[in-house]
């Protein structure tokens, strides 16, 4: 059956990367079997300028009707003083929560040609290899009540409902301990379960799901401040690390900073159907929108994530690592990961390497 | 007048490391004039042991009526199988919100002579000299409704409120704007305002505060996940940060984590009256407890913050700063600061050395 897929490149260099996956998309059609359509549709900053929305109806509806979507990047300095209902994050939350796409996945690994980028000592970054599988549609991103009321008194309140059902918890932690089978066999649970009654019954629900049902798997259980201080203490101790929406926004960010390898790292936010988005960590970096100094190198990683989770073609997403792995390996480097003195290419002659190294 | 102080060892090395700093202070009274009286008392996990209750009214009622607080440590895995309720964290909880501390400040600064123990590297580490101001009595640690609820159909919900009230946000606004007068002039107000509306209200009530009353003060804002990022990047760019209970908590270990000094970072917490509790950041470490290898020198650096932020004791508390760097100039190391091969000095030499050197 022929894999339907939704492209939203966004905003800012968003068009710029997209372009480079999708020439590695296409490659993989011709030339290895992958049997695929796309459309494109835009989202974000972009969309609002046409349409008056981020998230237009008809890219909802191709993004519904899609095996996966691959994303861009959304937002920019433009739209910053929109009201927030149709700033272009709203597009990110909503395209979440309408495809029930619960579990983030954020790989935060370090690439070794790159690790002189880390602000870590050689010796520390060597180690990182961490999946952060992050609750993406639940927790204190939706929770009701929400929102700032006046008070009699003149004071204004403002409210956010941290929450989370059993069920939410049970099914995110199931992904993180199936991905734990095919890694190290290890996962970290991070709460704050001595202060927040919430995650105290994310640790019972987590540990409970890991007892009847992965008992093969080593469950620990870490304090999202503990967290935040071992991650840079001694980062190599993790491999999968499973959390919170708000807790892994705040962790995943900082796992990817300790690699140094932003500009390479992907993401996957998947549902129960094995649907999925597929999106570069980075921002959509605007000042060089255009300009051919983007790195496409986490989108196309994007791609292979798109291939191994949501299109079952796991060799294809090998192909498509190793490929990326190989322009690495041969010195080539876009500018944002250029040492000082390197020869730099562009954006366009990065996406066309790895096309050629497939 | 005569400065009361209540002084809490509390449990695992905290009875050591207070001893050591208390040396410190009968020295400041016998040989430097400070005029205090100081008084005993149990609490934590050993107050739990002797009444069955980690916070004894008697110690809720020495502290509340002592001008300052001297805390060392609280906690421990004996007491970690007990309910939440009587968990020896709670009597922390408890004290911050009897006495009203609502603004945590938490210092993350690099000692030269240390910072080979940081994982960063030499130029990143170099630049950190962070103030954490933690807004340490409201946000979602305090928030109602919170608990565990059984729903009808089986199963569980769990809730805790993020809530923050304007004049909350007002009063911590105007203590970090204070501390960056003395220091560089310039704030980082740390919230995730693009998705939570109670700190959308942060935001904008920080900025009021400092257009208003501190214009002379340079105000930025990021979001948390950014600053959790930036934090491992370039750590120097930050001076003062102010931020709600759960982020400052979060962000606050990891900056003192980069500085590879944190056996020697000291904590104030103080209310509007300037009464404070002050205390290490490090915790109680029990498998060290009671053999002389615990370091009290931010226990030592926790009444330099004594004596400056309540006792007006400014003099004495630089006199003591002074004291704990020339001990390092010295090369004086406890185990956990000593580099592989240095030798090391226990507890008490430690506190010896920094009292010889007032
Ligand atoms: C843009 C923002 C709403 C989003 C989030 O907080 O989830 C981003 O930080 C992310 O992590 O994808
Ligand atoms: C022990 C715990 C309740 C406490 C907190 O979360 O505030 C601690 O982590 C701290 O930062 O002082």
């Amino acid at each position: 059956m022929t894999h339907k897929l939704a492209v939203l490149p966004g905003d800012g260099i968003g068009p710029d990367i997209v372009r480079e996956a999708c020439k590695v998309l296409e490659t993989l059609r011709t030339n290895f079997g992958l049997d695929m359509a796309w459309e494109e549709a835009p989202v974000g900053g972009t969309a609002y300028d046409q349409s008056g929305h981020p998230l237009p109806e008809a890219t909802l509806e191709l993004a519904r009707g899609a095996d996966a979507v691959l994303l861009g990047a959304v937002g920019g300095p433009r739209w910053e003083a929109l009201d927030y209902s149709v700033r272009p994050e709203r597009a990110l939350l909503a395209l979440r929560k309408e495809l029930d796409l619960f579990a983030n996945l954020r790989p935060a690994k370090v690439f070794p040609e790159l690790a002189g980028a880390s602000a870590l000592k050689p010796e520390v970054v060597a180690g990182i290899d961490i999946m952060v599988v992050r609750e993406l549609t639940g927790g204190i991103y939706f929770g009701e009540p929400r929102g700032v009321e006046e008070l009699p008194d003149g004071r204004r309140k403002g409210v956010n409902t941290l929450v989370y059902a059993s069920d939410e918890i049970e099914r995110i932690a199931r992904v993180a301990f199936d991905i734990a089978r095919k890694r190290s066999g290890r996962v970290c649970s991070i709460d704050k379960a001595n202060v927040l009654e919430s995650t105290e019954l994310w640790r019972e629900v987590v540990t409970d799901v890991g007892t009847r049902e992965f008992p093969d798997v080593e469950l620990s259980h870490m304090y999202v401040d503990n967290a935040a201080m071992q991650l840079v203490r001694a980062p190599g101790q993790f491999d999968v690390m499973v959390t919170t929406n708000m807790f892994g926004d705040i962790l995943s960010d900082e796992a990817s900073m300790l690699t140094g390898s932003i500009g390479l790292l992907p993401s996957a936010s998947l549902n129960t159907e094995g649907a999925g988005m597929y999106e570069p960590i980075h921002g959509s970096a605007p000042d060089i929108a255009g300009t051919g100094k983007a790195n496409p190198l986490a989108t196309i990683l994007s791609v292979g994530m798109m291939l191994r989770y949501s299109l079952d073609e796991s060799e294809l997403a090998d192909r498509v690592e190793r490929a990326v792995e190989k322009v690495l390996e041969d010195g080539l480097r876009t500018p944002d990961i250029a040492a000082e003195g390197e020869q730099a290419i562009g954006t366009a002659e990065m996406g066309d390497a790895v096309v050629a190294a497939l």
